[in-house]
């Protein structure tokens, strides 16, 4: 592994479970721009996967067995789609090297710790974490070394999280390219469900939606797609094993920001059914307050 | 007025009521590219819209009386809001010139010709036409000469329109870089509902419930607003009388395509609910399903 000059390398062997969109950015972070690990061992589930990671040389080791992969990491990176933690932290507890660090890039995280929580050994520490950047692409092939910069990573530690290995998984994913938050599991799940995972829903849907109209129509949608519709297929286009998984493990606040969402369409839809102009306006306007606010925070 | 060489202008004198984003960009074309018109008028509402056109330069003439505007123009263009049409025609249309062409940008059709149609003189030709190009900005500053190249403008032609008359329309758009479409009123509504107004309508309402959060929450929202909430805002950042006046125009078919996604949305959010992992996968797949269908009718 080559180090980029002068950055002693935060972690000795830190193993990837999962090289797909995210786990193989990390990979390329640590072989092109160095600073996070001596050795990275790659895991994943399809000898496909193993056999496409292998050619793309991204990891120093490559490992079928995920009980082999993870002896004597000093870290451990769950990169795999939330739904399956629980069976693959069922095969690698009993191998946690003592000491190390277990954390992850889920997008939810109140069902990380419910589903790592309980089988970490005592004496590993658990850091769970959520880098903010993705695409609509999904497996090895899918990453990139910048898929982080600039974007924020969320930390979420929790009550009794060890300080020192908090801080590392905070310096871990500043050598990503990333900006350090910190959130507490709630307040995360909360925020991504009305920030990602409701558009995500919303998108799923509407093209759904198109996809049941009459031939006819729907031909003529293809045809048109142009602007507003045509962003919406590109979330639409996102991997359905993890979206699922996101999907079912972050149930109760997407379901609640849904159920909020929805009283404010219906609201909306009744405005236009009996001519409310001033309602209308009133919510398009809040919309360009809300963009208003990013562009302020450099956000849009 | 300087034309393209060897393009002989379509008219003599085009009237543009309204000279925001659609108008404005017409009038530059006009200008940039000739082979429209040679003499182009340009109408607006406000002191302060007409005194910004003259300082661009755009038309030819800027005049403030609609009804002088239009006066010996053998094409008009409406390229106010929808719900403004029927007030400015009424002005017009006693001042059409005989035989003149009139022809709009107008993102609702079925409404168009209700409101101008039972106006228009004998001897003068309604062409209503909706360009599927836009951005959120409007305003005369907003407009472009490149805004319409490649994009379709849906021409809706009544039965009993001018064959002559349409065509014209046809090859003005044509020169305005557009590719050509023809679609009856009806279910030209019906595809902008879905396509177009319903997604306006669901981003509009996913950043006023986000900004119906708690002050806390909100926050982070717009710290993180990072994917999936930024393409949201931006289509949310549109103009609110545009906006209100589309949606109020389209009413009907924009409230079928609501109900129907109301449903679908439901049906994903029971799913979520009661952890039925396939209806979820299924939905998904349909984005992807529909995203591939786009881009190989390269609309993606
Ligand atoms: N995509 C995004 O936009 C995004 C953004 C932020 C966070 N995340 C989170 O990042 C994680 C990974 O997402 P991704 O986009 O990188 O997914 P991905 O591209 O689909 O890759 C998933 C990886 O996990 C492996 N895997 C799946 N099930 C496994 C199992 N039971 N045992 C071992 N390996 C298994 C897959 O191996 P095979 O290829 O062999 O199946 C693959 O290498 C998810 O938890 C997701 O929530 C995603
Ligand atoms: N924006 C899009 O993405 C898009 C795309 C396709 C079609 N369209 C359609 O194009 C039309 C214009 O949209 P736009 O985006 O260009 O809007 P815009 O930028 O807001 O411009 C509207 C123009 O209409 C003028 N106007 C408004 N009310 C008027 C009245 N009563 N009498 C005379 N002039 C009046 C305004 O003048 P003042 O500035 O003086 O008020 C302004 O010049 C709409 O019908 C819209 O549905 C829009």
């Amino acid at each position: 592994m080559v180090d980029s000059p002068g950055a002693e390398p935060l972690f000795d062997r830190v193993c990837l479970l999962g090289v797909g969109l995210i786990g193989s950015s990390i990979a390329r972070i640590a072989k092109q721009r160095g600073g996070l690990a001596r050795t990275v061992v790659a895991h994943a589930k399809t000898p496909a996967t193993l056999a496409r990671v292998r050619e793309l040389g991204i990891a120093d080791i490559v490992e079928e067995d995920a009980a082999k992969a993870v002896e004597g990491a000093d870290c451990v990176i769950f990169c795999v789609p939330v739904g399956a933690y629980a069976e693959v932290m069922a095969t690698v507890a009993p191998h946690l090297k003592p000491g190390a660090i277990v954390t992850d890039v889920g997008s939810t995280k109140m069902s990380v710790i419910r589903d790592l929580g309980p089988l970490m050994p005592p004496g590993c520490h658990l850091v769970p974490a959520h880098p903010m950047a993705g695409t609509e692409y999904s497996g090895p092939d899918a990453g990139f070394a910048e898929l982080f910069d600039g974007r924020y990573t969320i930390v979420t530690p929790m009550p009794g999280s060890d300080p020192a290995a908090v801080e590392k998984v905070r310096e871990f994913w500043r050598r990503c390219g990333a900006m350090i938050e910190t959130l507490d599991p709630a307040t995360h799940d909360k925020v991504v469900a009305i920030v990602s995972h409701l558009p995500h829903l919303l998108a799923f849907t509407i093209v759904s939606t198109a996809d049941d109209l009459a031939e006819e129509t729907k031909e003529a949608v293809l045809k048109f797609a142009a602007s507003g519709f045509r962003d919406f297929t590109r979330i639409a286009a996102s991997d359905p094993t993890m979206w699922r998984d996101v999907f079912l493990n972050n149930r109760e606040a997407l379901l609640e920001m849904l159920a909020r969402f929805t009283e404010d369409a219906q609201a909306l839809g009744r405005a236009v059914r009996w001519g409310q102009a001033e309602f209308i306006e009133d919510r398009i306007r809040r919309g360009r307050k809300i963009r208003k606010g990013l562009i302020d925070r450099k956000q849009a």
